[in-house]
């Protein structure tokens, strides 16, 4: 039986790498990089140095055309359905053509395979038009994780939720039934024109886990102009960004987080 | 300086250590353990394992009593901010007695040190007293990536949020920013009683990553008898349980999704 791991590497550190991603990586003998055009050859980068890091022998890899998306229609879910299709038909040439019976060919996902990434969609699909094969899932610390390590700042606070976002959505709404909102894949700076800007922190990186990285902290109302003219110059550097941010409705009275108030107290 | 890093362990599996947990493990010379009583005698021993496995040479081993929690009040938030006041008298004395000037001495933190982990709170209030450390924290694969990945399902859809909660408040209130709902800490089978049931699907998880693991999905009014009972054996068999679930709205009709649809019309 064809073996085809999908495997979390982290968002951006190799030494995000868990133990099982190491173990799993030796396994392989076939890695597949799908590869996303000139800018982001940093990324596909990085997938080699993980591999040859800790690939255990020599290895076979194969290199395929990323489908380009259509980003000019506002049929955002149709679009990325549409490229999702068109992928499955890259993935079933890859696990059909390029990978011998008994072998094992790995998909290396960028932070978690199970956030945002659209891998376990199109395996299931390449497996619903018949192709066999195995495969098993291998978590990765997602930039969601990464970014809250780095700002050293919890996701939830006591008893209470977290929402998870986009940008295009967060633009359209501002979520109520939670006061902790990660946004992910914002390519408009929704958190600068969001209604109630002012009643929430923003805990926001850029290129996390990499020498790149870039951290800014503090009041909305406050960061906002920094965030927007960092992350323009830091695209227009480098031809590309990957950002995300935790948004956190917080008391400006002061005087409703007890920890802080005894923290007053003991100074 | 004193240095005390909080490392992210993963939530069950040794495996799920990342290369930077094992880097930060074996630069620490104490490690602190706070034993949570007889029950979890089982993840003591775990974090035990990580450490022999993973230290570069002899360590100190520092146990403390953790304080109990009141679980007898209704007033959920306020107990669990009591008790936090009183785990920072402990981790204060911790860092303060046991660990020498330019000593490393680390916390290691079930899961992701930033879900639902009082970790993060409790150091920044000790740091607030005036004792003075460095901490860096070192993020972990959290229960809710390992979830997904044993089901091998994406916790998000194409272009849509996914909403984290406690067992608590999904039995106060269904969310209905989102279609696609984790569900952590839930003591009382949220799942079960919840309005609309009928319109989810449930991924479950318990022990995740651990031997004992055990997984269930399906419908939730097909599969929560079903859970219910193989919760409360296990949680009687084994004297407790840490389990966490994926709520995940579908659409009955069966045609809503392109893929399925697809895949249907190619068999
Ligand atoms: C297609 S999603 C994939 C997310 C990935 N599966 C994960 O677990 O992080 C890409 C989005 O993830 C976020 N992202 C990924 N890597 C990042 C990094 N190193 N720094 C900041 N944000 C990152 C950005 O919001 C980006 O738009
Ligand atoms: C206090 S929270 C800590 C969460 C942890 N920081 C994490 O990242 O997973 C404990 C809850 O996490 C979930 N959990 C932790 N470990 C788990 C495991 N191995 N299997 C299933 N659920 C787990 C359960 O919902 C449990 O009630």
């Amino acid at each position: 039986m064809k073996r085809v791991p999908i495997i979390g590497i982290g968002a951006g550190d190799p030494d995000h790498l868990t133990l099982q991603a190491v173990k799993a990586i030796a396994r392989a003998e076939v890695f597949f990089i799908l590869d996303k055009g000139e800018v982001k050859q940093d990324l596909v980068r990085l997938r080699r140095e993980i591999i040859d890091a800790h690939a255990a022998g020599p290895y076979r890899l194969v290199e395929a055309g990323d489908p380009a998306r259509d980003r000019t229609t506002p049929a955002y879910a149709a679009a990325v359905e549409d490229w999702r299709a068109r992928r499955a038909d890259v993935f079933e040439r890859l696990i059909r053509d390029e990978l011998g019976a008994d072998e094992t060919g790995a998909f290396l996902v960028w932070g978690d395979p199970a956030l945002y990434d659209s891998t376990l969609a199109i395996v299931e699909e390449v497996l619903g038009r018949g192709i066999a094969f195995e495969y098993e899932v291998i978590p990765g610390i997602s930039s969601v994780s990464a970014l809250a390590a780095r700002h050293r700042v919890s996701l939830t606070r006591v008893a209470r939720p977290l929402h998870i976002t986009t940008g295009r959505r967060l633009a359209q709404h501002v979520p109520v039934e939670s006061d902790d909102i990660v946004v992910m894949l914002d390519a408009r700076d929704a958190f600068a024109t969001m209604p109630g800007a002012s009643e929430f922190d923003i805990y926001w990186g850029a290129y996390l886990g990499t020498p790149d990285e870039i951290l800014i902290s503090g009041p909305v109302t406050e960061v906002a102009d920094r965030i927007r003219a960092t992350r323009a110059e830091a695209r227009e550097r480098k031809g590309w960004i990957m950002d995300t941010y935790l948004l956190r409705k917080v008391d400006r009275s002061g005087n409703a987080d007890p920890a802080a108030l005894r923290r007053k107290a003991a100074q």
